[in-house]
C-alpha cells in the first residue's frame, strides 16, 4: 500500500471497478457518481497535480476521454450530455491528490449544477479581459525563455 | 460571419482578448468569467460535439491547457487552483455549439462551486458500480468492433 489511494488502484493493492487499462492511463467507476457512469481517467504514474502530469499522458487522458464520452452515450446508460471536470489543487476542489480526469453523463433533472459568486452576471469591460489576456500571455512568454535558457545551458 | 460565434472568433469576424492561437487550436478569454483569467480553449475547425472533434486536436486541446494552467498559476493574477471544465450537449449545460475546454482560476471563498442531486452522499453499492462498468465496457468493444468491420472493407 502507498499514501495514494490512485496509485493503489493502479497497482491492484484496492479494488476499483475499471473500464478500461493501457500502459500510461487507467478508468474506474467514482465510487461516489454524480450519475451512474461517473468515470475518473487518471495517469499510471504518480502526479498530484497538472504541473507534475507528463504532457504526453495528459494528451492521452484527453483521447481516452472523448472514447469514454462516446462510449457513455452508447451504453444503454442515461445520459442526454457528458461533462468533463478536472480540479488542480485545493482551491480548485481537488481532494485525492493524484491527476484525475471525471467523466459523466447528464440527463435533464439530474440535479447537477453549478453554482457562482453573486458578481457572475456583470460582465467585466473589454479591458480587463485584455488585461488579463497580456498577464498570461507574458507568463506564457518568460516560461518560454526559461525553457529556452534551459536548453542552452 | 457565420452562425457559429467561436467561428466567427478564429475567422477574425468578431472580436476576442486572445491568449494563444496556433493551427489547430485557440486560447481567448471568457466574456463572462468565473473569475479573472477564466480562457476557452477551442479548436479552429468547427466541431460542435466531442464527437464531432478530431482526436489529435482533443489531445492538442489538453496539452494547451495544461500550458494555460501553468500559466494562469505564474501570471499574478489570483490563482490557488485551476479548474478544467468541458460540457458536451445542452443536457450538459452546453451553450455555444463548438467545442470548448474551460480552464479558470480559483481561490478560496471565490464563491464557485457544484450543486448535487440529494441523492449524491448515498454511495451506491458495489454491484452497481461494476454493472455501469461493464456496460460502458460493452459500449467500447462494440464500437472497436464496428470500426474493425469498417477496415475489412
Amino acid at each position: 500500500m502507498s499514501n495514494c489511494i490512485f496509485c493503489d488502484i493502479v497497482n491492484g493493492n484496492c479494488d476499483a471497478a475499471f473500464v478500461h487499462r493501457d500502459d500510461s492511463v487507467s478508468v474506474f467507476m467514482d465510487i461516489q457518481p454524480v450519475n451512474a457512469g461517473h468515470m475518473l481517467i487518471i495517469p499510471n504514474t504518480h502526479a498530484a497535480f497538472l504541473a507534475d502530469l507528463e504532457p504526453n499522458t495528459g494528451a492521452k487522458m484527453f483521447r481516452v476521454a472523448q472514447k469514454m464520452a462516446e462510449a457513455l452515450r452508447a451504453s444503454g446508460l442515461k445520459c442526454e450530455g457528458v461533462n468533463l471536470f478536472l480540479a488542480d489543487g485545493e482551491a480548485a476542489m481537488q481532494e485525492v491528490f493524484h491527476v484525475h480526469l471525471h467523466v459523466f453523463p447528464r440527463f435533464e433533472g439530474d440535479g447537477f449544477g453549478l453554482t457562482f459568486a453573486d458578481t457572475y452576471l456583470t460582465k467585466p469591460p473589454w479591458s480587463e479581459l485584455e488585461g488579463a489576456a497580456k498577464m498570461i500571455s507574458t507568463a506564457i512568454e518568460r516560461s518560454a525563455l526559461a525553457d529556452e535558457d534551459e536548453r542552452q545551458r
